[in-house]
């Protein structure tokens, strides 16, 4: 068991998931200290992804299905109906989603689940039944992340090499959206993999992204792990590495895009964007479908968290010794919206969303119902 | 002399002179510890420089005078001859500009105190009656300073509310252009103290401004030290921030103006002049006439210092633990250019430097040579 702590470095797995059994690894930790959690149930699972143990829409979405999936299966003194065991994951599953408002892929994973275990429970009377439906749907979508993920890398890596054109090509990403923040591969980060393994990266940079510091301390260990040519900057440098032209292109990853294309992620992402802009440097957005909600007309409806003051008050995103002056208030969003007028393309598993030439706008709608 | 070490509250010195002697506020220290380090001569002055002891364009070009002040007041074994005396001031000053090449206002001290040492030694042979005429000097700009920027913040408070026309107005700065950056009062955080006094000030927001903190360890000192209504944000929130309409202009301090308006300031300026533009908030640069360098066609010719990758890879801007991935390549530069194109006005201690309006331009020279 002892190896299951120590080969992180050879899978860089944030969820490591055997039927009944979750371990989630520590990324407040890292990149010192390589540690996994044991996460036995929902309640387990709301203060790891409240506490940014894991963190990342797709992650979070998995890892809470997971924490109830393992609470289910070990409830060894459960003997209810069907319809106790449906309001148990329920109102579970509710739970959940109020962990992390703004991304949606948990609150869409807790209805997609709702809605097996509803169909679970129309065929059966026994409560165990259900939480078997239960348990495999979950699985299901920790395999369907990755195969999903490389299918973005994909996608994306041709399209960017298209658009600009280039032999080589550095590309900068913002937050982290790699391994670390999926079941694997990752989404901006699978891009930018997928770009290394076509030997068409020339380099990648990272920014530190504060407060919370996931670019110098993850992505840029997994850039380094994966031994691409990467450098990390400070996240208002970014503008400036632009203007020297080092930039061809910026792939982010997404916390909720909208149906119009506005889209939610990591604070600081809008400041890249509109220097992207500036500098005509294409700006992708890399998302799985799951990230898209459509019941959204457009970014102003996206609720944004905002986060405790300690991340800025304190170094290591509010872990660490004080930084800060005593006594000065915080404004601390975890999230902004990139509005889709300046996004290039949305790069999902399923292709890349372009814009329609005649009104320069995305139609997310017709390109959900075409493919899916 | 035990309150020289305590009334810092009170006071907001980086600066404590009297002639002979010198100490220097410990700024890599504050928020947490206040605490004077004893200059001694111009060895001691270099490396207070270059360790970031003291910082700020107009701070460290009087602190490397008066560091040199002192040597020389100092020097009780110096008979040499007036033309030794000015070998010796003038190889000093040489030195003591390679401290910090970006900021042309030590460059700009140097090249005054050596006109007034070559002068003095017209009219004596004497080399101590050298050393006397270049301490009176260094001293005068001492005293200049304060002065240069109560004007600033004056000038600066009544452009900004004519110019936004409003009765409550907040402002965004970035970096640290306070009392801590020169002699005392500040350049753009003296616009912002001016505003306050004036009662028309809503809010003040500074910026972490990574990954030296001086934003959220300096700024944010000075401006609870003030009572100033004051929000800390991560350099990264400043575009959200405007975006939300919670910024009704911009000022900043500068080390280096170019003669056509192009501005060499902190790493992260050019990121909020440019979320500025896209938001069309006003953006102005607080700055003496020194930090001018006329003989710089534009910023094109500004040399940008690159600082350690420490200061990233670490916390407290590269002296606390490590943070970072080890094995990331960094790049750190200390400044960005912001071209003119994005300045509204350039904030003197003679006046404010408006565009004309013919061609979209600032016309330096000619506002040089009208006020001089």
């Amino acid at each position: 068991m002892a190896r299951e702590f120590n080969d992180v470095a050879a899978t860089l797995q944030s969820i490591r998931y055997n039927r009944g059994s979750l371990h989630l690894l520590d990324q407040r930790k890292l990149p010192l200290e390589t540690t996994y959690l044991e996460i036995r149930d929902s309640t387990d699972g709301w203060n790891a992804i409240q506490d940014m143990v894991v963190r990342g829409a797709p992650a979070i979405a998995i890892a809470a299905a997971l924490s109830l999936a393992v609470e289910v299966f070990n409830l060894d003194g459960f003997n209810g109906s069907a319809g106790e065991a449906v309001s148990f994951l329920q109102n579970k599953l509710e739970y959940l989603v109020s962990s992390r408002p703004t991304a949606v892929n948990i609150s869409d994973a807790a209805g997609k689940l709702k809605e097996v275990v509803s169909n679970a429970a129309a065929t059966t009377s026994e409560g165990r039944s259900v939480f078997q439906a239960f348990i495999e749907a979950a699985e299901v979508m920790l395999g369907d992340d990755v195969a999903s993920n490389r299918a973005i890398g994909s996608y994306g890596a041709s399209c960017i090499q298209q658009q600009t054109g280039k032999q080589k090509l550095s590309v900068l990403t913002h937050c982290n959206a790699g391994s670390l923040a999926t079941a694997g591969y990752g989404t901006a980060l699978g891009v930018i993999c997928a770009l290394h393994s076509a030997g068409v990266l020339e380099r990648a940079y990272c920014t530190e992204t504060r407060p919370f510091n996931q670019g110098s301390r993850l992505t840029a260990y997994e850039l380094v792990h994966e031994k691409i040519p990467a450098t990390l900057i400070a996240d208002s440098a970014a503008a400036a590495l632009m203007k020297a032209g080092s930039v061809d292109a910026v792939v982010v990853g997404a916390d909720r895009v909208a149906s119009n294309g506005d889209t939610a992620n990591k604070i600081g992402t809008y400041s890249v964007a509109l220097s992207a802009k500036f500098h005509n440097v294409p700006f992708y957005v890399a998302a799985p479908l799951t990230s898209v909600d459509l019941s959204l007309s457009s970014g102003q409806e996206i609720v944004i968290e905002e986060r405790s003051p300690k991340e800025l008050l304190n170094a290591r995103g509010g872990l660490g010794e004080q930084v800060a002056a005593s006594g000065i208030s915080v404004w601390n969003p975890a999230f902004d919206v990139t509005p889709a007028s300046l996004i290039s393309g949305i790069i999902t598993e399923k292709g890349v969303i372009t814009k329609t030439s005649a009104d320069d706008a995305f139609d997310i709608k017709a390109f959900v119902q075409k493919t899916g």
